[in-house]
């Protein structure tokens, strides 16, 4: 994932929206942060006695509202190279506005 | 997942694909299967000095090759009541028949 990300190009707009861990923001994408302006990152929690109270378990990326992936696979090496997962690339017009209009309510809400 | 499989009419045949766990084969299921003649378990796992080569990770219900599920839950409550998870139902007949050829594949050969 992280490969990827570096491999876009500096007009692409992408915004990243995840989890911290126990230890907090993920390192290794605050400091690709650093380096790329078009990088924008939500972390989404929602913390009581400082445990999480869930995860975001989806697993989706949409690229310029045209198409969506969406599946099982996280976005690391375990899944992509050792797991049996499913997934789909769907350009389905209902699909993607179904989930961009969740999303833009999520992450603007952040 | 155990409740819904309990909830199914004898005359379908559920066909269950897994992994097991550390412990062996899912005391629930093993148990359930005892009293359901229509549930099939099969196990899928590689090991190598009794460690566990792979997962499986995909998420997937079939239903009489007519409609698909896909998708980030697991069968389980931290899924289904805590988790921000992502997923579709399609009738889509080429998505569904090559799931179906890979899911058969698979299946048979264990």
């Amino acid at each position: 994932m992280i490969d990827y990300l570096r491999g876009v190009d500096n007009d692409v707009n992408i915004q990243f929206l995840t989890v911290p861990s126990k230890y907090g923001n993920n390192p290794v994408l605050e400091r690709l942060k650093q380096s790329m302006k078009n990088l924008e990152i939500k972390y989404m929690f929602e913390s009581k006695d400082e445990i999480q109270q869930f995860q975001i378990h989806a697993k989706i990326i949409i690229c310029d509202e045209s198409s969506i992936y969406l599946g099982s696979a996280n976005f690391r090496d375990t899944s992509i190279l050792y797991n049996l997962e499913s997934g789909l690339v769907s350009n389905d017009e209902k699909l993607i506005n179904e989930y961009v209009s969740i999303y833009d309510d999520i992450y603007s809400a952040i």
